[in-house]
């Protein structure tokens, strides 16, 4: 497997894996849409952001990749005061597509990310799942997160 | 009460806040390292990233401030490709000075903090709350905030 930063041409396979988490979306069948452009843009031109996928080693190249995404994931890295003054990772949008779920892939990415956020210096990884999500509760225990916190959102009206 | 992003000049009084949330700690005893000029120094220059704090207005001024800190909360507004390309905004560091509870500070912080991440066109508003401080999670839902997620934390080891 490669794990990699996400280019544009990754940029329909994402949308399939966060639009439909239990089916197979076909990437060319995805309306790629001018606030994905301007979102992906966003992400890929802020050097605190990354979009990160997982691709198939066989298909993918050198030459920026191309392989097929068969996972991804965003980490944000967040300066603050505490801690020392290290970073913190933030994890969001992970994903495994759902015809390759049961192959430790899930495990790998984040074991990847984890070992990518420590290697820039972050002292701290952390993320929340829908209290619904139970499997996604016991798979991230079994790597090693600490439920430690009730996570809380509130949606904002358009000002 | 004035909500502006803080100044170097407000960063002990940050640090006191944060290194004990129970009592009132002198900003001018607080020792001020090199990690936290670096820390204070990215959040400043990050256009993703805010410290922000509530001072008395009678002892802040309109030329940057200076005034007395007694909360401060950290806003990160966090690009993604979900919720119609909208940003979000995640809270961390929230602290209301410990002898000026009870007075609504908090909900206005968080009321500021919430209006200031919609005017910026964010579709949401998130954080996490250790398990541990549940009057702390009761004080998020009466302002409206969903307890929807876990929140999971891995800490990195130095690389």
């Amino acid at each position: 497997m490669i794990f990699r930063i996400a280019t544009r041409r990754d940029l329909p396979a994402v949308l399939a894996l966060l639009a439909d988490e239990d089916r197979v979306l076909d990437p060319a069948s995805m309306p790629v849409g001018e606030e994905h452009e301007r979102a992906f843009a966003a992400i890929e031109s802020d050097a605190r952001n990354e979009m990160l996928v997982l691709t198939d080693t066989d298909t993918d190249t050198e030459a920026g990749g191309g392989g097929t995404v068969v996972g991804c994931l965003q980490l944000t890295y967040i300066p603050g005061l505490g801690q020392g003054g290290q970073e913190r990772a933030l994890v969001e949008a992970v994903r495994v597509r759902a015809d390759r779920r049961g192959e430790g892939l899930g495990a790998e990415l984040m074991r990847l990310a984890a070992e990518r956020a420590r290697g820039r210096g972050c002292g701290l990884i952390q993320l929340t799942s829908n209290k619904r999500r139970t499997a996604a509760h016991r798979f991230y225990e079994r790597l090693g997160f600490a439920r430690s916190h009730e996570g809380f959102k509130l949606p904002l009206d358009r000002p």
